[in-house]
């Protein structure tokens, strides 16, 4: 194995490194050990932060476009343009994301998925009709009422006035008019990118499950899980489908239901991502995979993004190394039923911050100790 | 590769398991990858601390005989014998060693080696003729002429008094008289198992440099130093030999000097244990040689026991893995030379205490995903 052929695929290390950092790290320590190895760069995500670098690593191009965001505020929103501008990949984090100090300065109740509508009406205008949205890490939990809205779905009063489309302003709901959404929807495929399963309501819904993160106070989760059932049930009637049920429904705050009630399709964000990067193509006569993440334990299991790229490692009996900050060693059992071998970058007693601050230098290293190690087969 | 066959060749973990704990838990892990492999295990040492239990691990059986200890009260001293009892393998630590708080209640200057000469006396007796003794962790700085005074050697002073075979009884010392000195040592071969190449005097020699660790005042260096030069000056031209500027007279508080005065010869205590166990006869027709110690740094590359190990496997042809407690990233470079990969036993970020209190289960589960990568070349 003079040449080998390896394809580089970490998900990102949060905190540290991108995706596209760790899969230049790891492309370091491997040419310290095969300089002329053919490397094949693949950093993935799951739909949630990252997905638009991730995407856009293998072209494609970036825009900009002022929307508003959860509390109203104004800000100016990334997504990306992939096949010749036909296709739209959108990071719903960089609209309603939870980091976000000014998104998150109004109640939950109150914050609004309105920008996501009005970037895709701007888009619509572009003359985009694919749209790949990954979900994941949004302050809201509004049922995707503020982004329907943005697109023409009337919420009325009993007096027939139109109300806030957020929890607080569903009280006083009592019709939904579907007639003035955008017609062009019709025309448009929506690929929803999330691992999240729940439903919209209930006690697995997005309001008990994910409203307490976001600031749902535990005592109104009740109140506000039936306000966004009333809201969900006339918006299904509204739009003829019914969406609140379905699995993903009650991922970013509803917005999985919003989604499909449109149409959209309920993909793996990772799947998604290895589709768009192409990595079946990459794997093909592949010598080996390198993938990883920040933390590793049995929610990797769940379909992150490591796990689908050794899913589709395996498929091509390609073998899969896992290089991770840290490694929940009880999950090893499981683990091992799909990566051939999984390692921390740390060689040594150390802490997280020293992982965080030198995870480049750790995975270049790491990477370079095992490639060595997967080499010991030239002495075949 | 169905059954490979793996030379498990660890260095204890300080201050975790010793050098055969360390090869239980190592197979434990390959055994869950190749339940049926061919795994020969050769606990290895440097002639310090866990040398005798590494050498036993192969056969011989172990002995006690009570001496007196490095400050005077008496201790029970373990010792190997192999070979069918011909040969005695002695690790000095176990009667003169620096982490017996009994041994170390005298001041420096008053401890002594006399135990060391007690042992091989009795030994003698038994018929011994072939030493092998392990240098390391001693709390002595007697040039061991304490040792020499049990074997017949005589410290007179100007009245032709003994003298106490110390540095404190240097000072009155004006002649010593070889002609009691044991005559079965002429018939007796002494191997000295150290990796120190220092002098016994001088800016290099056993007190300048050992001496502070053991207790010697820095303000005492020189004139103990010079004790020690005028007992050696006076030693050697009774026994009508030189030894004290010899490569590793400065060992284990100058007993270097003591026993390359009676002969011995001075060889790395790793090459010795390697030599006993039958490393080379292990790796041959192996596949894969990990070795193992506490913590990696520039010292290792100084013929520590996994240096001497990958020294062994390289001649062989046979890879070499290194699982460490803690490994110096900067010296991975250097490291590269002698070791195909070297990786650390941690799964993340952790304490020290943490390490040291799950080393078997870490080296374990280590062992375990290195011998699943290893084992990516099945798949060729």
């Amino acid at each position: 194995m003079r040449h080998p052929t390896v394809v580089i695929a970490p998900n990102s290390f949060k905190g540290s490194v991108s995706a596209t950092g760790a899969a230049a790290a790891i492309s370091k320590g491997l040419k310290r050990v095969w300089p002329e190895a053919e490397l094949r760069i693949c950093p993935m995500a799951d739909g949630g932060e990252g997905t638009l670098d991730a995407v856009l690593s293998r072209g494609g191009r970036r825009g900009i476009r002022r929307v508003e965001g959860a509390s109203g505020a104004a800000l100016d929103a990334a997504f990306g343009l992939i096949e010749d501008d036909a296709t739209a990949v959108i990071e719903i984090a960089k609209i309603v994301g939870l980091t976000d100090a000014t998104g998150t300065a109004a109640p939950v109740e109150r914050r609004s998925t309105r920008g996501l509508g009005e970037l895709m009406r701007q888009l619509l205008d572009a003359g985009v009709r694919t749209f790949m949205v990954g979900l994941g890490g949004s302050s809201t939990n509004d049922a995707g009422a503020g982004f329907l809205s943005a697109l023409g779905l009337k919420l009325l009063d009993a007096k027939g006035q139109e109300v806030e489309p957020t929890p607080a302003g569903f009280a006083s709901l009592a019709h939904i008019d579907a007639s003035a959404l955008d017609l062009r929807l019709a025309e448009t495929r929506i690929t929803i990118m999330s691992d999240v399963n729940n439903p919209l309501c209930g006690e697995r819904g997005a309001t008990a499950i994910f409203g307490p993160q976001k600031g749902v106070e535990r005592d109104d989760v009740a109140k506000i899980d039936a306000a966004l059932a009333r809201f969900a049930k006339l918006a299904e009637c509204a739009v003829r489908r019914s969406a609140k049920d379905r699995a993903g429904a009650g991922a970013a705050g509803g917005l999985g239901f919003a989604l499909q009630l449109l149409g959209g399709e309920m993909r793996s964000g990772a799947d998604v991502v290895a589709e768009l990067l192409g990595l079946d193509a990459a794997l093909e006569g592949a010598d080996w995979l390198i993938t990883g993440e920040g933390r590793t334990d049995r929610q990797t299991l769940l379909g992150k993004a490591p796990l689908v790229a050794a899913r589709h490692a395996a498929a091509k009996a390609v073998p899969v190394t896992l290089i991770s900050g840290s490694i929940d060693r009880e999950a090893l059992p499981e683990l091992a039923e799909h990566f051939t071998s999984c390692h921390s970058l740390t060689f040594g007693p150390t802490t997280i911050e020293d992982c965080l601050a030198k995870a480049d230098a750790l995975l270049a290293d790491s990477a370079e100790q095992l490639a060595r190690l997967f080499q010991a087969r030239v002495t075949d």
